[in-house]
C-alpha cells in the first residue's frame, strides 16, 4: 500500500517507545504529561453531565454547530475574562482538545515548505502535527525567561515564517515562563514582521504562588495591531479533565472562519455531550475551588521534587524551580564524572524502578542530549521522594 | 493573512447557506441529515454515563490511548460480530465520529493530485474532506442498485485511484443499496486492481424490513485478498447519538497504524468520557431495543413520505422507495410543464414553508440539477403529510 507522502515527514515518537517500558510493576513514573486523576472533581463532573442531560438532552446528544456549543462558548468567554482577556463568545471556537486547535492551525495556515518557528525545546506533538502539513520547523533558543526575543527576531527576519508557536507560560518541557518585557516584544515583533504568533496556554492556570504575567492575548490590547496576529489555544485538560477533550481556539475572524471550515471536514464538531457537560461545570461555579486545589497539590509536589533533586543529585543536575505547570526541566552537568547522557541515564533509571523522559525528542533540531523532563504531577510526595532517591542511585 | 494553499480546493458548502434559511418560524424541514432527537435513549445514556463515572472515573476522565478506550473497542468488536463481520478489538480504532475516520484516511492515504473515485452523488463532506488533502475526485455513476460496477471498473482502470469511496447501504444522498452481486464485484475489483476500497456504513442498521445484504466487510472473507484492501467506517451517530461523536475505522494493520499516528497529532484521542459512556451503553444490552425502535419509527415515516409524494406530486417526481436510512432521493421529471430545476423548486418550497436539499452539491462533477434529497427522519407522520402537501403546492 502506498501511503501519502506527508507521512515521511514524521516518525513514531521516541517517547511512545519509552512509554511501552512503563508497564513494569513498581515503576515510579515522572515520565507522563498527565494530570493526576485523583485531582478530578468526579462528583462535580457527574452532576454537570446529569444536569446537561436533564436540561437539554436533545442538544447534548444531537449534532451541533462546528463552532461549538453556544452555552459553552459563552462560559469560556467568561472564563477568559477572569484571566484578563476580553474575548466574545463569537471570537472563539471549541476544539477537540487543544491538540485539535494546533491541527486546525496547521491545516488552515501551513503549505508544504512553509517555515514555522518553535521554541527549542517545545511540545513534541506540535512539531509532528505541523510537519504533517509540510512545515519546515526552525528552533528558537529558550532560557529561564522563555524564548530569547533577540534571537527570535533574527530568525523571523531571516526565515519569514508562516507562524511562530510559543508556550509562554510554564512551557512544556522547559517549565520556563516568558517575562513580561519579552511578552511585549513578541507582540511587537508580530506587528513589525506581520507574522502570526500562536500562544499555546494549557498550563497558565496552574501557578503555585503569584499569578504569572498576563497571557499574550490579555496583553495584546496594549500593542496596537497585535490582536489580529495572535491565535490563542486554551484547554480544560490540565485543570479539569483531559478525557472531556475540550479545548478552544481564539483568533481573528478570517482565520477562525477557515479553521471552522477545516474542522467541519475533520470531525464535524466536538462531542456536544462533553461540551454540554463542560458548560454545566463552568456554570456551576466549582472551577475556582478546583483550581485552588490543583495549584496547592501540584505546588507541594513541585517543592518536594526540587528539594529531593538537590538532596539526592546535588550538583550533578541543574534546573530552575518551576513556578507552575507540571514539569521540571533539568540538565545533567557531568560533575564528578557522572554521565551527561540523559538517554543512557533513563535506561539505568528504569532498571532502578524510576522513569523520566530524556529531553532530546523535544528539540526540532540540535538536541541538548544532557536534558531531561520530570513530571511531578502524578506521584504523591512520598513517591516523589522515593523516586528521586532511586534516581540518585541510578546516576 | 496568507492561508494554506489547500483551502483553495474547497468552498463553503451550498447546504450550509441553505441551512441559514431554516430558522424561519413554521418551516417543516426535510433538509437535515440528522436523526430525530426524540429517538435518543436519554435514560439509557444517562445511566451509562453515571456507570462510567462510578466504575472507572480515572479512566473516563483521563487521557487515553489514541487507538481508543479498550472496553469500547471490545464492545464494538462484539457489535460488528452481530452484523456478521469478525473484527478483533485490535483491528479497529475509535474515531471522533466517522467524519474523523474519513479525515484520517485522507491524511494517511492522499497526496496532492491523487485520484479518488466516489459515487455520483455522494456525501458532500467526504468530497470536501478529501479535496483538502489535494484529491482529484472522479464520480462513478449510481443507479437503484448502487454504484454501476462496469463503469466503476473502467474508471479504476483509467485513473488508477488511490482509493474508491462508497456508501454501499442506504447511500447518502442516493438511498440506494448495492446489490449482493455488485458487492462481490467491488471486492474482486479491489483485488484485481490492488485498489483500496473505503466502505462508509453509518446507515446499515437502519433497515425497515429485511436486513440489507452483508457489508463489504462481512463479505470480504469470501473474496480472498479483499480484506486487506478494505477500510470500513462505522458510527453510533445515526443509531444512538451523534453528540457522543463515536465512530470507528477498521483497516489492515499498516494502514491502521498510520491512521493512529495521524490521529495522535489530530486530537490525541476521542473523548474518553464519551467512549466510556458508549461502552457502558453497549454493555448494558439496550442497543437491540433501541435499534428496533428507530427502525420502526423511521420505517413508518418513510412509508408516509412515499405515499404523500405519490399523492401530492404524482408523476412530476420519480424516486425509488428507500428500504432503510434517512433519505428519499428524487428527480423532478418535468411532467405537465412543471419545473425540473431543483434549486428553483427549493426556493419556492421555502416560501411555502417546507425545506429540502437540491441534489447538485452532492455531485463532485456533472450534477443532475433535477435531483433533490428529502429526509423523513425528524418530522412525524402528520408533519410529513403537511410538508409534502406544501411541496405539492410549491411545484
Amino acid at each position: 500500500m502506498h501511503f501519502a507522502d506527508r507521512l515521511q515527514q514524521v516518525e513514531t515518537s521516541a517517547i511512545r517507545e519509552l512509554f511501552k517500558l512503563l508497564g513494569k510493576p513498581g515503576i515510579i513514573s515522572f515520565a507522563g504529561g498527565f494530570p493526576d486523576p485523583a485531582m478530578f472533581d468526579v462528583g462535580g463532573i457527574k452532576a454537570a453531565a446529569n444536569q446537561a442531560l436533564n436540561d437539554e438532552p436533545g442538544a447534548a446528544l444531537q449534532y451541533g454547530a462546528t463552532e461549538g456549543y453556544q452555552p459553552l462558548r459563552e462560559q469560556l468567554s467568561t472564563f477568559m475574562a477572569a484571566k484578563g482577556a476580553a474575548v466574545a463568545a463569537s471570537e472563539l471556537i471549541v476544539t477537540t482538545g487543544s491538540q485539535q486547535a494546533l491541527d486546525l492551525l496547521g491545516k488552515t495556515m501551513i503549505s508544504p515548505g512553509d517555515k514555522v518557528i518553535v521554541e527549542g525545546p517545545t511540545f513534541l506533538a506540535t512539531i509532528q502535527c505541523f510537519r504533517l502539513y509540510g512545515a519546515d520547523i526552525i528552533s528558537a533558543p529558550v532560557d529561564a525567561q522563555g524564548v530569547q526575543t533577540d534571537a527570535l527576531e533574527q530568525l523571523i527576519a531571516e526565515h519569514r515564517p508562516k507562524l511562530v508557536y510559543l508556550i509562554p507560560t510554564f512551557g512544556n518541557p522547559s517549565g520556563a515562563t516568558l517575562s513580561l518585557e519579552r511578552r511585549r516584544r513578541v507582540l511587537e515583533l508580530a506587528v513589525q514582521y506581520n507574522t502570526l504568533v500562536v500562544e499555546d496556554d494549557p498550563y497558565g492556570d496552574l501557578y503555585f504562588g503569584e499569578a504569572p504575567p498576563p497571557s499574550l492575548l490579555a496583553l495584546s490590547p496594549s500593542v496596537p495591531g497585535s490582536r489580529d496576529l495572535l491565535a490563542h489555544c486554551g484547554s480544560l485538560s490540565k485543570v479539569l479533565s483531559p478525557g472531556l477533550r475540550v479545548g478552544w481556539l481564539i483568533a481573528q475572524p478570517a482565520l477562525l472562519a477557515n479553521a471552522v471550515m477545516c474542522k467541519q471536514f475533520s470531525d464535524a464538531h466536538t462531542s456536544t455531550f462533553a461540551q454540554a457537560t463542560a458548560a454545566q461545570y463552568l456554570k456551576s461555579g466549582r472551577m475556582p475551588a478546583t483550581l485552588a486545589h490543583v495549584r496547592q497539590v501540584y505546588g507541594e509536589r513541585a517543592r518536594a521534587m526540587g528539594q529531593a533533586l538537590r538532596r539526592e543529585l546535588g550538583d550533578a543536575i541543574e534546573f530552575a524551580e518551576p513556578k507552575g505547570g507540571l514539569f521540571f526541566w533539568a540538565r545533567l552537568t557531568g560533575a564528578h564524572g557522572k554521565t551527561k547522557d540523559a538517554a543512557e541515564f533513563a535506561k539505568k533509571a528504569i532498571a532502578q524502578g524510576v522513569a523520566f523522559v530524556p529531553g532530546a525528542p523535544f528539540y526540532a533540531a540540535n538536541p541538548d542530549l544532557s536534558t531531561l523532563r520530570l513530571s511531578f504531577a502524578t506521584a504523591d510526595v512520598a513517591k516523589i521522594e522515593e523516586g528521586i532517591a532511586r534516581l540518585g542511585r541510578s546516576l
